[in-house]
């Protein structure tokens, strides 16, 4: 009964036996491993985008602040939600890589930017001058932080407003496998043919040990990455380690059916949950993500249980009166079962 | 024959079994992982310090961008030498991480600082003010990259020194095992003992897939360095597969074996070096790492057999007259065989 | 008819009259000239202060930033108000010299913050751990940039809050004379009696050429500032002129008169713009800024005839019905006349 | 007899003046006044460079730290003479304002930076890769912190060896007018027309109160200077007091004449100590400093007089033989009268 965070899971069996394989003899450092040479092609290919700069990183705050690093002048504002990861979770790692640029934040529901809130927002700023901070970038998250998706068409609607102001777009995909299956597009719908300049394409929520790719799809900005990406300590000596995991990540196309796994996952939990009484959705379950609030006895049986996941908020109390609501956060991953799902779910039934 | 780097090997097999024991199950995420406080608890007892800070990242450049930033302000110097990694090889990453502090070079044998230029560049600073980068820290590497190795004691002449001015000192021990086993002496009397203050205690070059310790001996430094591992985007969420390998890397003492390994192979490359006609060591050998000049026709013989290895400097050239030296730098790791090195100095010869 | 700024008003003539006398023979340069002597005990004894940092710099906007940056680290939050000048209009400086702090907007009537937002968004935060933006500091301005202004008491009751929390407090005293006129209290009450921890104590906008002082009441980040200053490139070499500027400004309390005399204006001002048909104040007048709206046609008299100042928000436009009321910012100077007033609110009646 | 710095002097009556006429009712603020619009075509006339971009600054350290960070990316390094002001003189402030570049130095005589060691210097850093701070650019000083004029041939034959690798040039022109002067060239022939990209036109060590003009020969760097200026804390509200000082600087090549003055004082200085017994020259005196060896006993009576000049370097004491020459630069400046100089020598000789 874990849903504290698909962070938690462990790696999948193909992973594990990728790195063993990739353990025999010696290898060049510093990202030439030949393994390396298949994970750039494999992504060119899966994204359609056969110029595409493909660069590898550990973790989902160095992928996103190294891509918005590479797109946003010091002086300049990111535009983002205002419950975003690199604006809640990142302790501030896009103002050190971007050398002090402004995130500008957006309200929408499901952790989804309205364009008119974009549209509103960069017109007002319109008459911006050499006092203002400029208008930078844009940068969304799908799957969003409430567990929504956006549909290539969203995505569209919002890099076209960005486009208007000369604004290119950063995609956190720290959940993308979860977004794609669920909206269910191809690579290339969701990021470049939708407006997407740069995606940080998740691997460890999804079952990676720490990798996620950094996809820019102009590569003249390609060397400015590497050169970041060096600068901040992120250029892995033993790069075969990584490769080994990302290759086997897509090799035939596990992302996608751990991913799958994932929200099916979510789903079951979702519907079981709406079902409890007095239960509601804080969100749409639209990928591995599950927000509700239900009575606080049903916390207090789940905690008593053993069962593990946040509220969301986090300040809220397991004292108090038994039918109020408190709100949750349970995320499930690749690994969830559904044995684990009808045992959390019988225990909040009491 | 791979003589390249000890980047290039693989790990050895305790650590791939340590990382198939910790995928196991659900883990608590970002360092909260059980195994991480065995890790930090073994570390204080080998370094007989409990209560040092101990916090692990992936690579050696952010082990000591981190390390310096956190005790280095943005308008101080960092004294290192001229040849230290943190100045050659880390793209400014110590800049970068420190806010812009200035790294102040020093000439000396074998990468090493000697004492009296340290204390003329101080010396030199006595009379700074308002207008000069301030005194900030020392940072000296060992195993150095000339593969010398400071004594416990020559490492005190230095930090006396600096800590007469009030100097902070950091070690770059991306090569700590092999440093160890070639003087003889504990963690200890090579580290705090000596009057270094925070350590890169390396793992990834003598063996882990990547992982570096950074050992900060004053805990009052410990949540300044979790913050800003944090915005270097160097906290890993599955955080246990980090620990596992340092747990592995400990473990009756194999760090120490696979350095042994390592010393032991440069040793004899060095010996079978030393003996070509026409060959000289640049630096002793006092580590894994060997510095020679030999005959340019012994290289084209080298490289016909496709032995791996660097030019020392790298701009040097295989044609010319077969008599003149040319430099090198050949690194053994701990699964460099005899029979590797025998092959290797067989093609040298010729 | 010139209410476009404070910044565009011209220096008084016992400002021209300190250069001039400053301008005889050599002196001593970096901020060792005697006048600046006289200036840090000055502002010493005004403040009741005898041990607090005094320096000058020529921007406010220096000022603010490198005051910020001495009281909150790179990976902290400056809460503020989201019309603060910090926010608003400085181009991310304070991001610049903090090294990438995040800067957190509350909001609030007269661009105040109310005491239970920055409870709550303090309280909020309550749960912060190494993924978040820590809590950093507290700034405010004081006159506000809607032309409001805090009492002693409102400053306090801001203040106690943030120190619960441990927080450092800055007041942006751009016009702080203009405040403390209003106000009616010392400076000492305005400030470190109020819990304030560092001024900009503003010179520029009423009636300097380009000089504020940072007043640090705590002595120990004297030489930290100093540096900062430096580094930024804002140590004056010739620094006396600054020195002589900010001299004249104390001596015989000219800048309070110069204060009185702005208010007063805006006083005035303020009335007779209540007084037109349609018009209405955006926010109480209680220093020397107006913030009116008023029919578009009184605008369209306002600017044929020459009248100079800013649409409130900017983006609006002359064209369209003659009633509408567009809103207006306008401010008073020390050289503001009664005469400029009078003819001004002839115009706007029509 | 004050040879402690151009610093020290005070300004010319033309300035005064010039700022007393500029202090005539409202200006329009933050670099929009009718002044500036003369100073820009007058300097972009002066340069024969009608694209120019031309900015104002009050310090020489804003000038330069701007100027580098509009040209060299934070992963770059500045090649400069390890005596160059920027590595000396400036606690960090180009890291601090290109985001922590590195500055490379060279050494030469007379602080010039010979062909063969940039043209060694950019070779050996011929194969840099990902790991090492790239290429970035040339910073030259003219007149050099020794005392010495590059001529315009000079210049050339290091820009064209920078323009090989593709680097930018800049020449700090703290002293500009004097190194003209000494030259004997045009301002085109000395910057643009020998290869500088962007030349930081001092004004304040030759006459002004605080006033350096940044002009960048390609203006499409104009708006990031604005904006890295802006955000520096560098954008003075009330410009125009800085416009009407550089107005009154060109006006009648009033700078010239300041410059013309000073070198022919430091002329006269210079043959005077050469004339002294026991006496030496460090460096050739080409402009306004001069740097000599003379007897401790000299200095002694020196300082008895009141004399004011640096021991250079800084920690020598007058304590010792009486016949042990002591190094020392005396700087002259606009107002260094005859009599002074002729006093001083007086002093000397004894």
């Amino acid at each position: 009964m874990y849903f504290a965070s698909d962070n938690s899971s462990p790696v999948p069996p193909q992973v594990m036996d990728a790195l063993a394989r990739a353990n025999e003899g010696y290898a060049k450092s510093y990202g030439a491993d030949p393994i390396m040479d298949g994970v750039r092609a494999r992504i060119r290919e899966l994204f359609e985008a056969p110029e595409a700069a493909v660069h590898l990183v550990a973790t989902g705050t160095a992928a996103n602040a190294l891509a918005l690093a590479c797109f946003c002048p010091p002086w300049a504002a990111v535009y983002c939600h205002a419950m975003s990861h690199i604006e809640e979770d990142e302790c501030g790692a896009p103002e050190f890589y971007t050398g002090g640029a402004k995130l500008v934040l957006l309200d929408g529901a499901d952790a989804k930017i309205p364009p008119e809130a974009l549209e509103r927002k960069l017109g007002h700023a319109a008459s911006v001058g050499v006092h203002n901070v400029q208008r930078g970038m844009l940068s969304i998250t799908n799957t969003t932080e409430a567990g929504a998706v956006y549909s290539p068409a969203e995505v569209t609607a919002l890099t076209e407003i960005a486009r208007r102001y000369g604004l290119p777009c950063h995609m956190d995909g720290a959940r993308f496998a979860n977004a794609l299956v669920s909206a269910g597009c191809t690579p290339a719908e969701m990021t470049w043919k939708a407006g997407i300049d740069v995606l940080s394409f998740g691997g460890t929520k999804n079952g990676l040990m720490g990798v996620e790719a950094v996809v820019i799809f102009d590569p003249a900005k390609s060397w400015e990455f590497e050169l970041r990406r060096k600068r901040g300590g992120h250029l892995f000596s033993k790069h075969r380690y990584l490769s080994a995991q990302m290759a086997a990540y897509l090799d035939g196309d596990l992302w996608l059916d751990l991913a799958k796994r994932a929200n099916a996952a979510g789903r079951v939990l979702s519907e079981g949950i709406t079902a409890l009484p007095g239960a509601r959705l804080l969100h749409p379950t639209q990928a591995n993500m599950v927000f509700a609030a239900f009575p606080r006895a049903a916390h207090r049986r789940a905690r008593d249980a053993g069962a593990a996941y946040y509220f969301w908020p986090m300040d809220q109390s397991l004292d108090g009166p038994d039918e109020e609501p408190l709100t949750a956060r349970m995320v499930c991953s690749w690994c969830t079962t559904d044995e684990d799902i009808a045992r959390f779910l019988a225990v909040l039934r009491g």
